[in-house]
């Protein structure tokens, strides 16, 4: 993959202040592990809150984390005063997300001045090793002077 | 629409008893509001840990619910002794989720032995109106004699 | 579904001179049937040369009539000096495409400045009735003043 | 990426034999450059008459070979008496399909005994480099003991 620049050279104090009011980020316990100009990697514990009809985490929370993977990994190479707003994505189940820990990897495939496409995966974390549970890919927007954009 | 009949004269009962067991229904206050062979209606209200940065409902939280409505619209279809299986969504996000409530509409478009492919939408509810926010389509897979599927 | 008002008064003669332009409507046959503002309808003969291992036609080309469907539906409503160009989408096969003819149908689910977001459904003609075989929802974006966008 | 293992040894054979069968393939010049278990490269020539407005080869027939990518990456890691039916894909757009001749890189991402998931890439060829046009992720099937089903 290439690495891109970030235009924008205080994209971790945007990045990090953008997820800050993210109040469902609190609420899933989801955290920035890694950031790089175009890439990203979230974590997020188990949570019996969140869970399916068999204990397991529900997909929708699942992509949730995916979501913000591809939303914050494009945020990091707009300009310094966009918004990002997603726009469509698609996520694959690939395996139940049975574990305690799951990590989102997330990154650009390609920026651009309005549309930014990104993919992601989410892995199941055990004690050695971690498992392919979800995919997704993503279109993002940059928006300019808009209050209110989706998430 | 075709109107679809239930191979499963008990289905209102099963998808009761699989919504009850999922904890993420509880927490999201996701709730039944109506339900027919192939067809699901569900409601959400408005809760603030469940928020992007401007304060609207996270996109993924709302694919949650539609992906509840796709899941549960298909497994009324299915037999008594099938378990339901998320394989893909796909989410369009068309405007905000900004509202104090939510409503999602969720029907088969195609019945299978196998697979069946579903959609739904997400509507913003207002004093006197609705307002579409988001769509989905996506494929369940009806699986039996096997534990521990995702949902 | 709302219907719409076409901002251009000319949108007909600039649908089909933009239709008239893709070399690829042509070879395989498509036409379109009928057109109103985000709304449009296409039709496709089988062609033998255009078929998968089983003589059926194959999905990516019945694809190529659906995203047309979606970007003519959208361009129907863009501005007389946008250009229309694809930024993604996602078919659900579900049946093979056993025909003598085929329909497709699409609409506007959300028009936008920039983007838009349309569905469409594509059906096998038989002599009584139509079968459904494939839909398709899909983003477009408006481009102005940019040569070369893709189809 | 883990290499697979191929269930059936003759899986080169079966391949090429039912890319053989396919009229659309031979119609739009698209071959088989390299193949391993859960692995494809497939190559395709510019050709006017499979172009949009702008003279660029239309996303529809650039769907088509991505969609073989991923159906011919699948097939390979099936057992001997499966056929292969796409159940979904989605495809993102990423640039105009500007060039002499495109590749399709197509792997898999999570094989099973019924659904296989898999994602490809498309590039346009130049001199000395290839530039990225398109990327899909798509669910594959397995099916036995069926007649015609869909490519």
């Amino acid at each position: 993959m290439p690495s891109f620049e970030a235009k924008d050279p205080n994209f971790r104090e945007r990045v990090a202040a953008s997820f800050q009011r993210q109040a469902v980020m609190h609420t899933l316990g989801i955290e920035v592990a890694r950031l790089e100009p175009g890439e990203i990697e979230l974590t997020m514990p188990y949570a019996r809150p969140f869970t399916q009809q068999h204990g397991f985490v529900h997909a929708g929370i699942i992509t949730t984390a995916l979501d913000s993977a591809c939303g914050y990994a494009a945020f990091s190479l707009m300009p310094a005063d966009a918004e990002v707003l997603t726009v469509e994505f698609k996520t694959n189940l690939l395996a139940a997300a049975k574990g305690e820990r799951f990590v989102f990897r997330g990154r650009v495939i390609k920026p651009g001045r309005t549309l930014t496409i990104c993919d992601a995966s989410a892995f199941a974390v055990g004690a050695s090793s971690e498992r392919l549970i979800a995919t997704m890919t993503g279109t993002l927007m940059a928006v300019f002077d808009r209050a209110g954009v989706s998430g």
